[in-house]
């Protein structure tokens, strides 16, 4: 059987559904699960939905954000619990208890390895987001598409597909894309919500990163550092980079970029790699961890110091990759 | 009679066809054109793509770029001249005159004014680039579409978009992408070969024009230089400068962005805009011209005198203007 007919099935004889994301939430999973959520209040059915990690300023705009929480009160029971691309229970973070005491689990999911935890598993690596998977369980529980779950799953494709840029573009989603503009959302709209408007000191500090980029590894590695200094001087706060290492990794010959941002005590490095090289690797050798292409670490201690241990161990990452573009 | 049945017809009586782009060619007119001409050689045809001003880096791996010709010898005639996004016969450059002599002469357009100057002219403002118009026209061809001519019709679609985070992004652009990614091309691709493998000076040196980008009128004018010292500081030539002035028009409040760039003797000065205010009538009163969202103009002078005379400009467009967003 098709686990979108029996997840469409589990929802459907449900009273009362939690629906949650992943620690450190983005467009895909907020977006898929507030598409869900609207459709099965459609439904009739009481929904909640819960983000440990809240939601961020950047995705307020989603239909329905306001009402995300981010803790469950200790007695709550729900017929049913969905969790949004978490590839683990740990990845729900603080909600994951209420996630495990509802009567059934649901996980949607897209990443390259899923650890089973729940009773029905959709487990999708080739969607390029749960928004898909989503739409498609939508289409199995009989609600059709308004405006804001459309734009709540657009929200979705374009934010995990990096507005189109990625390698998970294929032509389905460009066609799933095609079909929610027909319920008179727009790409721009999304694009212009979740990513334009920054302050003007974000891209001051944006700005400021990169002027100061460097190479190592013959050009194969770029590093840049963002300091208390920098924020000064841009008038920026920690919580403005974006943007920075995405744009790093692109250059010419580089396989691997790394931000290091200063902050209490501690250095929160970014990464982000190509053409085979592994950045979960580098970040591993941190502390951290992540995925193939994206990772990071908090590493305790000076920027210098970790700069150099960073740019040693992507050395060893990319001696050992023989993948060549 | 649609005009491109009749076009169709009258490349399909010729035997020797000219195609031409219009000046600072962009990877629309170029892509188009290329693939029309791919089109056309399959049916046995003769055909010269030229380009006044050649074909930029981030184009050349357009199949058959490099056989793009920057003139026409004075004797050549040809049977028809087909111009690809020519809004008028001067944005043709140097190669108007061998258009001009050809037997039959077509334009295909997509800008919001054409000045009429073909014997037929395919003048689409919907279509989201010329890239759209030609694909339909190579239906009418009844030439099938190869992965060559994907490539170049999937490159005129998403350079004209913006990688579909324009305004121009409708859900037909994105099933058009969709249909053209069927013969094998990727977006990621093309986003590849336009847009990134950047050399390092170039993204130090936007870095350089973003950290010290100012704001004025309250914010709603973004202004940075681009001086020879940064060029000096950067390593980077006048000619890898880019994005800088697309980046500062996305600053929340800014409704005009300019960036002016020191060049010997002159300022070359780029002007974007949204929400209503133009762009085309802030680079007139600087001796330039342009697009309601995307102008420019070169300005004899110093750098400082003419950003003091463009910001006041700009000043007086904002204060015009009552569009709001």
């Amino acid at each position: 059987m098709n686990p979108r007919a029996a997840i469409a099935a589990t929802l459907k004889s449900s009273s009362n559904v939690l629906i949650t994301c992943h620690l450190g939430p983005d467009g895909d999973c907020l977006g898929a699960g507030l598409a869900l959520a609207l459709a099965l209040r459609r439904l009739g059915k009481s929904v909640t939905v819960a983000s440990a990690d809240g939601v961020p300023a950047s995705l307020r705009f989603l239909p329905g954000a306001d009402q995300v929480v981010t803790a469950i009160p200790d007695g709550s029971t729900f017929d049913v619990a969905v969790t949004m691309e978490c590839s683990s229970v740990d990845r729900i973070g603080t909600v994951a208890p209420a996630v495990m005491r509802a009567r059934s689990v649901v996980a949607i999911d897209h990443h390259a390895a899923h650890a089973p935890y729940a009773d029905l598993t959709d487990w999708d690596p080739r969607a390029a987001a749960v928004g898909e998977q989503v739409d498609d369980l939508i289409k199995h529980l009989g609600v059709p598409l308004d405006r804001p779950m459309a734009l709540a799953l657009l929200t979705a494709v374009v934010t995990d597909t990096g507005v189109f840029r990625f390698g998970n573009t294929t032509g389905q989603v460009l066609r799933l894309a095609a079909d929610l503009m027909d319920h008179g959302v727009t790409v721009e709209e999304v694009v212009r919500a979740v990513y334009e408007d920054q302050p003007a000191a974000a891209v001051r500090l944006l700005g400021a990163a990169l002027a100061a980029l460097e190479l190592h590894e013959g050009g194969a590695v770029a590093t840049t550092a963002i300091t208390a200094a920098m924020l000064a001087a841009t008038g920026a706060s920690p919580a403005e980079v974006s943007g920075v290492v995405s744009a790093m990794r692109t250059i010419a010959g580089v396989r691997l970029a790394m931000v290091f941002e200063e902050r209490d005590g501690t250095v929160r490095v970014s990464i982000r790699s190509r053409d085979g090289v592994r950045a979960d690797r580098v970040a591993e050798a941190l502390g951290g961890g992540g995925h193939a292409a994206a990772a990071g670490a908090e590493v305790p201690g000076g920027l210098d110091e970790t700069r150099r241990r960073a740019v040693e161990a992507a050395r060893r990452e990319i001696s050992t990759s023989h993948a060549a573009r």
